[in-house]
């Protein structure tokens, strides 16, 4: 199986704080990524936290996109709720342009938007889902997501920018989806390099269950995503920006 | 003392609902208005509701404004919660932005900010709270609020232009502030009458206290505000709107 | 098939309202029913409107229960959450225990548990969900719910008394459930007459799909059920109040 | 100044994570303290986090008391609000009901009440508040609070018994008051040190101001509060066990 044949990005979910409570460490993290989700105050962030996020974005650099979940900060995002479509789409909308706000006020882009948790699992297994989300993703917008399900295909059918995403701290099942728990569990630097390292090198990783599969990348822009709530979540993403930046000096990816 | 020295119009909060919750006669008060401050969720509205709202102000070509309020469902954001200057600029900027995607994808403009509630209050007793909201809204948009207190003052400050409010059914004290009550109490059609014929003709109103209050209106933009939770709102309105379009005719005001 | 075995009573789900936004015409329901499922803050209630619920209920000397349901005010407990076991347990014990206070406070006694809204329909449909919920009833409470469903099974084999319920105001599908939608349809006094008479008269009821579906209501406790939040709740109420009192009267059931 | 007259307990502030945020390191605080003061869902803790919590202190038969708050989770309870008194005594009531459920399920009793953050503040500033909060605890049950202050005054008025409490990583103004911030600012344990072993060994402690100030502890019950989430917390508390035991040793309090 093939390399990646663009450049590695990496991105990570920020300002999934809440008020008093904290999540990741955002400061250490920001300088060694390049793309951030920010959370939308619905599954986590406030407006506070979002305004400090996009701030400290902006100062390194960091391109931002919108992480809107669902409105649950007791479950952050994780767990299902049957929401209208109608629903769906407008709860997308309010948090995106919640997030534009703070990015117009920074004057800096909105760069993609990408749903948060459980969200993310319910639309590359449920196509109406997925269409009823896109539809309150401003027009034109990247969206990333999971190559090879309802996530790149309505993303085709309904004109948005698509970027595959690769996971650095998540395994995956047998067919190519995600295998999310409510609370990570720690990763070994040993385990992040394997399951990267085959990501990029191969467009393959191994299954929970031990199949080899196959990630239908192709030519997609690519980020790998990682999490600021994993536990060890700056050495993971500090193995990760190693690896990277190997593959894409050794592939002459600029 | 004069009367009002431009067309008055009439503005109400509408989208106060929360879910399954209703709040006023939406559907009966917009035909009826000129500007509509839409609820952002904190206080009242939740994004569907919200979405259906700008649908049918623009179906009515209604002018849209934001109606920012303190993050408190329960207390309909009229609890006063003290919160530091970081946090009301955050949630202002975070409403407005969040309605503004609304606004963007019916392809309307927004028209003005007006918060809500005790916030309205608090604004215009507190000139650092005044900032702080303030600093959330976008350059140039202009806000609704009362004359002669730090509403003006600070929109002049920070270069936002400003409607001045009549209220149509809300009281006054001696020193021209709202006396605003948690739960409304009814009206009759009477007194809307004399409470709103006064302020239109003579730019003056009768205090709880007995006084006759001189409003500094000048020569503001100037709108009325009714509220749709009030009891009877309807009626409300309807008089509103005849003792005001009488009152545009008569000075010949287009 | 036979007429319902003993005597039947209402219940109706109170203080459903949520800060200022009212819910049903609970004042004049109250007179006219023997049951009140008190909601307990999570779909709908909060303390205060908790407080003044119990105290209008004592006054009528109706029989108090608790009304838990999933946390989310904005979808009123009628959107599905995925929560784990033990969250389902530790939320109702926390919901059915805030009532239990207002009733010490009151001096009156917990006279039953009853779910609200689609966490009801999850419990009828999943054994697992439905013991989870059960386990955060206090040991001995009555439950009240759907004879012939896990609702049954599993209070008998947790040791809880058990009310079968009718619906006054709710359609059933053919296999015996009930269908819920998030907002409630209108029904004429007709149609509650023969939906209501049908059920204590022959312990049977017609489908949405048209056939007629027996209720395996035995020889259980009997409460018919009628929302608070139904449009024409009033009238639904006096009606199967009527219906239930001739009932009740001609089989002499005391 | 006389040292305290009897045996000096340790109380923190436990359970005060939400959902996955977590706040203070509780599993290792617990062993070291006597009184919980156990977080009820309304400024943190969640019905999951009440039984986890419950159960911990149990094991380690730490007597367990509620930790009512402000309905504030993003402000951690520590916004101002203004309630009505009628709120707030159902407020309290709701969640000191709350958690009893998970009491009696556990088999342990209410050990005491302590309003949490600027609740516990607006209490011993205002009469009616600290009377509407003690309206909704159960007659007869233990409350924490600062002698010499509303706290007493209104306990002994309203029969509740009342323990004196004293601060390990607080500062206190001038009048006896605390000085709380809505951050915590980390402290030294020379700082802990020199600020506990003032209050037990002389009832006297510094003022942010410099002054000496006295502390009207006379012969009540004494509990020594740390909060679990101040930076550095397990050193602070290890510091204050420390302390404290010597002082109870010396003293022969038993």
């Amino acid at each position: 199986m093939p390399p990646i044949s663009k450049k590695v990005h990496i991105n990570v979910d920020l300002g999934e704080g809440y008020g008093n409570f904290k999540a990741g460490p955002d400061d250490e993290l920001i300088p060694l990524i390049d793309h951030a989700n920010v959370a939308c105050g619905f599954h986590a962030g406030d407006p506070l936290i979002m305004s400090e996020t996009v701030a400290k974005c902006k100062e390194h650099n960091i391109l931002i996109g919108a992480h809107p979940g669902l409105p649950d900060i007791q479950g952050f995002g994780r767990r299902e709720i049957k929401m209208s479509p109608e629903e769906l789409t407008a709860m997308t909308r309010y948090q995106v342009g919640a997030l534009q706000a703070f990015l117009n006020a920074a004057n800096v882009p909105l760069n993609h938007v990408k749903p948060h948790g459980v969200l993310y699992g319910m639309m590359y297994r449920d196509k109406e889902i997925c269409r009823a989300v896109y539809a309150g993703v401003p027009p034109g917008t990247r969206v990333f997501g999971l190559a090879g399900t309802f996530h790149e295909e309505v993303a085709k059918e309904m004109g948005l920018p698509f970027t595959a995403e690769l996971y650095g701290d998540v395994k995956y099942s047998s067919d190519g989806k995600l295998v999310i728990d409510r609370k990570k569990k720690p990763w070994t630097s040993e385990d992040v390099h394997k399951h990267v390292s085959s990501q990029v090198e191969n467009s393959s990783v191994t299954a929970v269950t031990g199949e080899e599969v196959q990630l239908p990348i192709g030519d997609h822009d690519v980020s790998l995503c990682c999490h600021s709530d994993s536990p060890g979540a700056l050495e993971i993403v500090k193995a990760a920006r190693q690896i990277v930046d190997d593959f894409n000096k050794k592939m002459k990816y600029t």
